[in-house]
């Protein structure tokens, strides 16, 4: 199928060329053309015509961060302090987990993603074949870890881990990859840590790791270990092969150094750190020594959503306030980190990120027929300031068209709504 | 025309009353009813019966300080200092508003508050009778307050404010009221102030004015007058009557002091506040000293939107940021800032800000049908965390059905766009 998308304003994310008057084609999955609708070989055709009535068209948002499953626990337990709200709430619904929920909360959780204009996703949690599955019948991309920590069960989580790469690593036409996970450094030891390490390096993959989300973990390893989370995992290897580091809010600048020179990336997780009140993560220094910044939603029990329009919003808004520069994180910049930075950070910037020939079509919509898209002055700022969720009428993948005018094609969203609310009557408490 | 809203979770913001399965009549404009379905006298009868679907019913928001016309210049200069964007971007535009630019700006603002569920809003600019006709036309309530500064003409636009007074205070069914204003500290002098304040005591109207928005506001003021903005207003009658401080970032202790003694209302502006890099309104320290506060956009050219909703969010997330306590400004709290507090703002809680019988009918109705609203341990929470505009499924005025299914009843949306993109060719450079 062939898909042909005409009048379009393409924020294309690739050295942020803009086009006016822009047209998209879609062929086997990939982006055959983009650029002005004149330049547009002239037999063409397509199976599908698309008219953007002045859309911006981009690439879709990457969520660099998030606990998919955990949609589960949406909003349990908002407003309580870090510590009452894991050991109260949190922690003992997990325990009551049953084999099926993670599958139901991972069909409304993509549901959702997908009417977000989310593309792909960086996960980190367990049951993750059940995950693995609905990615596989939604369509979306995604690259998935197992949650690893330290405990009795530790070895035959490892192999769960490895399994779930020998299962579903490079499958679904490479839509599904998988990562190695440290949970964190508070929740490790050592020899977890270097255990998990060296199967990464065996398997060739990256490590998906929370780094100083908050003051009292940056401090508990400081004392524990006489240096900072980043350090202490780096001195066990987790940073000799590609890393993406979650949160990333009480670095140092030895901390900030080490990721410039190693190649790690962040994610920034502005909503679940300001939810939480753990603070700021210094996005703009990273970016100003080089880091590749990314941006998630971390789970929807800290934020309570997994809509990425609110983390390039806030991304955009936090990274001027906390420097006090309003020209600090442009808008540019913060779509940028959910886009082509996301996929660098989750090692598939091979196929997806940007909008260019013989890229995957990974890509959205937006629709600009609101009041709120009048006036634009700059098509980038209108889409982090002003943009609302209604307004994408169209997210892609791979070349098929997975949301179209607000409904989900690929998930039955009464059905998992059904499902998620069954599990919840065993969850919570 | 009575109107029955059925099957409903209400949230009535009348001393966080919250009612699940419950009924709302509307008859003659007012709520004849609001409590339990079982409740609802056995007779009842209504022209239009809605089932909410178990969606959330609670009253509309308020948007505490807005500048409705400068939505002709929606992000016009994102992204720069706030000198540089005032000085080459918002005041050469403002200098070639033609009459009918701000009439046209008002027909879209106020078609983007009515789909945002704001039902009313407190104004602050020029042309404010062309203002007036729009709020008029379109249904919406508003408290309207024309800009005063100091200059040749300041006589003569203090006589068109108190015109606006005589013609349109209290007209409409009592959907328009008028203020007085004071623009700021830094566009006045002694002598205008004192002159405003006098003329509002002669008329029993309240002051609209900006206080302390930025730092460098503050501290200009107290090397001029030896004391601060708020400091200096309430020496020359401002704080007399009743007032609205908007922004208030950068209050001092005894600023604060003054604003709970005296009754102040403090609006904050996170959105416009974040983008501008000015800082953070003290919202949890002023609630602790028992001040008022109520929110707002601000506007469209420093927002870049309308949307009260992104304004409850930012309130909720950036009290706890700032103040590094999860618990701090929880999501009730940042409700009734934007519906009863707003109210108690703009002078008109004699009529609405609550669910209550015998108020305005000026509510409205949140679809719970999208992912996102599963599983809700807690409607508060998940309106201000989770929800999106396009939940937004209903928004009535005095009993009026303004907005149904996204679309605005009493706004031409498609003329109105074409009005203001008309109007950008001579205002933008």
């Amino acid at each position: 199928m062939t898909v042909l998308i005409q009048n379009a304003h393409i924020l294309t994310m690739d050295h942020r060329r803009e086009i006016v008057g822009g047209a998209l084609l879609v062929r086997e999955g990939k982006i055959a053309f983009v650029g002005e609708e004149r330049d547009l070989p002239a037999q063409t055709k397509a199976d599908r015509v698309i008219d953007a009535r002045g859309g911006v068209v981009m690439p879709g948002f990457i969520n660099a961060h998030t606990h998919l499953a955990m949609t589960l626990l949406r909003g349990y337990g908002s407003d309580l302090n870090l510590q009452d709200w894991l050991f109260q709430k949190i922690f003992p619904a997990e325990d009551r987990l049953l084999p099926g929920d993670c599958g139901a909360a991972g069909d409304l959780g993509i549901a959702e993603m997908l009417l977000g204009g989310t593309t792909a996703f960086l996960d980190m949690y367990m049951f993750m074949e059940e995950t693995a599955e609905a990615v596989k019948r939604s369509g979306i991309r995604a690259v998935l870890s197992r949650g690893l920590t330290a405990g009795d069960a530790f070895e035959e989580k490892l192999a769960e881990a490895v399994r779930l790469h020998t299962d579903w690593h490079d499958t679904c036409d490479g839509r599904i990859r998988v990562m190695l996970c440290v949970h964190a450094e508070y929740t490790n030891n050592e020899q977890t840590v270097r255990r998990i390490a060296e199967e990464a390096k065996k398997l060739g993959v990256g490590i998906h790791v929370h780094v100083s989300e908050t003051d009292s973990e940056t401090k508990g390893c400081l004392e524990r270990h006489g240096v900072t989370p980043a350090q202490w995992l780096d001195s066990l290897g987790v940073f000799d092969g590609p890393a993406v580091a979650a949160h990333c809010v009480w670095l140092t600048p030895q901390d900030e150094e080490l990721f410039a020179r190693k190649g790690v990336s962040v994610v920034h997780n502005p909503g679940s750190n300001m939810k939480l009140a753990s603070g700021v993560c210094p996005v703009q220094e990273l970016l100003n020594r080089g880091v590749n910044v990314a941006l998630g939603t971390d789970g929807a029990s800290s934020n309570n959503t997994l809509n990425m329009q609110k983390e390039v919003y806030l991304a955009a808004l936090l990274g001027k306030l906390s420097a006090l520069d309003p020209t600090a994180v442009d808008a540019y910049t913060a779509l940028e980190m959910a886009t082509v930075r996301g996929a660098k950070a989750l090692g598939i910037d091979d196929v997806c990120g940007v909008l260019r020939e013989g890229m995957d079509a990974d890509l959205i919509l937006f629709d600009t027929c609101a009041p709120w898209w009048s006036p634009v002055s700059d098509a980038a700022a209108q889409v982090v300031y002003a943009a609302s969720q209604e307004d994408i009428r169209l997210t892609m993948v791979r070349g098929e068209i997975l949301m179209e005018d607000r409904v989900v094609k690929t998930v039955n969203v009464a059905a998992a709504k059904a499902a998620v609310e069954h599990a919840v009557e065993h969850l919570y408490e």
